[in-house]
């Protein structure tokens, strides 16, 4: 948001991307050009400031860039190579979507002038990132490079926090496009607490009804937890975080908030007969429609909003709290040891060795059920973390965003909780977490299936013949792990003990100029 | 084509789907299914006849579909999860699109009471597939589902063939869907030689004026490249490939076809003051625009086009042939083994040593210029064989293509020439070939950076500094292609010298039960 000087000689449009975008903010751009970015690439050693980190597939870095904004709240840039390659990246930035989360895509494009002509890699680009993105525009002239690109920063970064995209034709980035004086800084709009959805809120609280809190967004930071925690020493208020929140605190003292469950008939009787608050959350539905059962996990009726996505939810229960008298502090849960089985991997056994071993301040991106839920579990009992998950349900998203974490924050320790069908999607992530020596600590779950693929079969009453069972099956051949890690530079170790995790964890702890890998097999 | 008895009890919407695919031509479908495509996974075991083949990662799959297409002339399908699915694929949708090649993409999607809630995986499908589909529809009613797929089918397969999308919600596919009688037949609608477009190539010919006859499509085939063969001897025209063609035949006696260059300035002076016959080719437009270089490469007053795409371009061939009274057959390219180096690998070595090694009827699939242009250059002496290339510009193809092809034609031998950078995009394609057992012999040109960025950096006057240029590097760490093949279960190996390939080559082609990756180091 800083303003340089506005007297700047005439720079290239290129150069003039990389500079509005810095100075509104940014300061790293995870990328994967062609030769429609060529300008954009030599820009980036001008002194703007801006970090390059190249990834081998456009997921990694739009991924990566998701990561990397849920722990800064503000955008890194992706560089991509028109539609196709926007197109690989698009998975990870419906995730993004879903998580809110500013960043600003730079898309190539043909010379304005040569559009037209239908060459090979010519694509409807605007309707590919529509879907995505909040806000989309072309770059209609050279002159608009200033001030599109700061509308895009603007837009990324507008409450509650979006996918801008922005499609920049590479004859205007090799144009002179001086910055617009006039157009310097970004201006964003702060949201403010409703003092009538508090009052609202707090009549229900005091009404005596049964009330369950649902936490997302602002409500899962340490400050909307410790609230919720007063209210609900106060009320009897029963606390539910999302069951995929963007980013929630956890550990360390924090009350242990259980995530709403993922299956509709579990969920909808967690919310039956009460009034659901929601607090940064939407209304819950279901992930995906199952006949008989309902889509909305609650009535309509029995929702009552105290803050929107990208308002400040935590402010509004700390409101909250105040106003019905809550005490000051309430007891958290107090930090301790799992006791451990040294015999075979189970999931809950994982998720226990996983939050012993943790680090103060850790992050750690989960991706995967299998051992995603017995985590969330343990970790309550452990040291403070952040934890990032799977938003969207696009799955290839554990990697990239612990990748991007680590670019985030380089004083804290990254865990990427990863079960082995998704963590290929987005496999190259290892290559770039080697590149930049990111001390990333990948534990992949290697149970060789698709294990919710096996649920759902079951739900559905379906039977699976040879061809369907083998559809949900990946152990032929077995993914080697530790072959894969090493072909992208990445150290590997294999455990099938709880004993042998507990050691390989200490082990990969230590190692903290570039990544590790950990394969747990599980049965 | 067959139609079968219209009297089967009515089955689950799921099985119609299959059904009515089958009827139509369908024995694959390439799949990364999730759970709104569980009951079409489940129907995969009635015994509707087609083979389901697993992708880790959806443009496998896409690509794999785009490869079996071109080799057959007929859809695979391919079985993709909702919008985020979709979008993984979409890359190499986009070259499929360029290749005109028939593919019919089955896309899950909720179940259509539950889409209003907008739930985490719910996205707009048709703003993703309209870009790469010639065909999209999203199924309204259970009983449209046998006229639906029919449809589908039918738009994949009209000349010149296209991506044809259909979005199945999950609700759909459960309820009973008898098939309707009515609409049993796929038809087709054949087109012909076009007279007149003959006769004004004749004259163009005859007038004595310097034409270039530009082929593409079906011209590529044998038949239509005897038939320009005799064209250019009986005339003194010139002869000239598409740069990307989607399928052509080459060595075994035929015509050496130089493909149009690739670079704007050589490609202009190569047509420059001729007429340009277009034989199944489109008008040629340059890859890229670069300033002071016309985008199109013929002007339009010199083209004249004898077949479209879709077009029998080798009967109309043929024909013109016999209007001109040119012999009926003239001597085609005589086979014989180039004289090979056993030092150091180059890329023009490669492109020797792999025509040598070409057995009868081998296809290639060529992505990445650095080996493919001396490879085609190369293997106009060698062996009949079938090359298909990258015709859209979307990396990450060739693996797949050669996977999709080796699923085709069991019978032949398939080689993947691929470029390091590219191979990585779809990685995940060795994990198939493994389990399918499918003998591909994939040759990764390991040069350790995106050659091509190199050389329009150069090209756009752009002397790299730190930044850029490690952007075009891939040597830290260095893929260690060895290990990568190990962890997807490939056997591989590595050559550094010409000695070396040779051999290599030749035990690869005695591995006939999966397979194998060789590595070729060059400098």
């Amino acid at each position: 948001m800083s303003t340089t000087s506005s007297s700047d000689p005439a720079s290239t449009g290129a150069e003039t991307v990389l500079r509005a975008a810095a100075s509104a903010g940014a300061t790293v751009c995870f990328a994967n050009p062609g030769t429609t970015e060529m300008p954009i690439v030599g820009a980036l050693d001008a002194p703007v400031g801006v970090r390059a980190v190249l990834g081998l597939f456009e997921g990694v870095c739009t991924g990566a860039a998701d990561g990397y904004g849920r722990m800064l709240s503000k955008p890194a840039l992706t560089l991509l190579h028109l539609g196709p390659g926007l197109a690989n990246g698009l998975a990870n930035l419906h995730n993004a979507r879903r998580a809110r989360t500013p960043i600003l895509n730079i898309v190539g494009d043909h010379a304005s002038w040569h559009l037209k002509y239908d060459a090979p890699l010519t694509s409807d680009i605007e309707s590919l990132a529509r879907p995505v993105s909040g806000w989309y525009r072309a770059v209609a002239a050279a002159q608009n490079l200033w001030s599109d690109t700061l509308d895009g920063m603007a837009a990324a970064m507008a409450a509650p926090g979006q996918v801008a995209t922005l499609v920049v034709p590479v004859d205007f980035q090799q144009l002179p496009a001086p910055r617009q004086a006039r157009r310097d800084a970004v201006q964003l709009v702060t949201r403010r607490v409703d003092d009538a959805r508090v009052s609202e809120a707090r009549r229900v609280l005091q009404a005596g009804r049964p009330v369950v809190i649902l936490l997302g967004d602002r409500a899962l930071s340490e400050r909307g937890q410790l609230a919720a925690g007063r209210i609900a020493a106060a009320t009897g208020a029963r606390l539910y975080s999302e069951t995929f929140p963007a980013r929630t605190e956890r550990g360390g003292g924090l009350p242990d908030i259980d995530r709403l469950p993922y299956f509709p008939e579990v969920a909808i009787k967690a919310l039956a007969d009460c009034v659901v608050v929601l607090a940064g959350a939407i209304a819950p539905v279901a992930y995906f429609g199952y006949e008989g059962l309902p889509s909305e996990l609650a009535p309509a009726a029995s929702l009552l909003s105290l803050a929107d996505p990208g308002d400040p939810a935590d402010e509004a229960l700390e409101r909250l709290a105040d106003e019905l008298g809550a005490a000051r502090a309430v007891a958290g849960v107090v930090r301790c040891e799992h006791s451990i089985d040294a015999g075979p991997l189970s999931p809950q056994m994982v998720g226990r060795i996983l939050a012993n071993a943790l680090p103060d301040n850790a992050i750690v991106s989960v991706e995967g059920g299998t051992c995603g839920y017995p985590f969330v579990t343990a970790s309550a009992v452990a040291a403070r973390h952040t934890i990032l998950t799977n938003t969207g349900g696009a799955i290839g998203q554990g990697l990239p965003v612990a990748l991007g974490a680590a670019v985030a924050c380089p004083d804290r320790r990254v865990f990427a909780l990863q079960s082995d069908g998704s963590a290929q999607y987005t496999i190259q992530s290892l290559w770039t977490m080697a590149r930049e020596r990111l001390p990333v600590v990948m534990l992949i779950t290697s149970n060789r299936r698709y294990a919710i693929l096996q649920t759902e079969l079951t739900r559905a009453g379906i039977e699976p013949g040879p061809q369907a069972r083998r559809l949900t099956l990946l152990d032929d051949p077995p993914l080697d792990w530790a072959s894969l890690a090493r072909g992208y530079g990445v150290p590997a170790m294999s455990a099938s003990t709880g004993a042998e995790l507990h050691t390989l964890l200490g082990e990969a702890l230590k190692h903290t100029e570039g990544p590790t890998l950990i394969e747990m097999r599980l049965n």
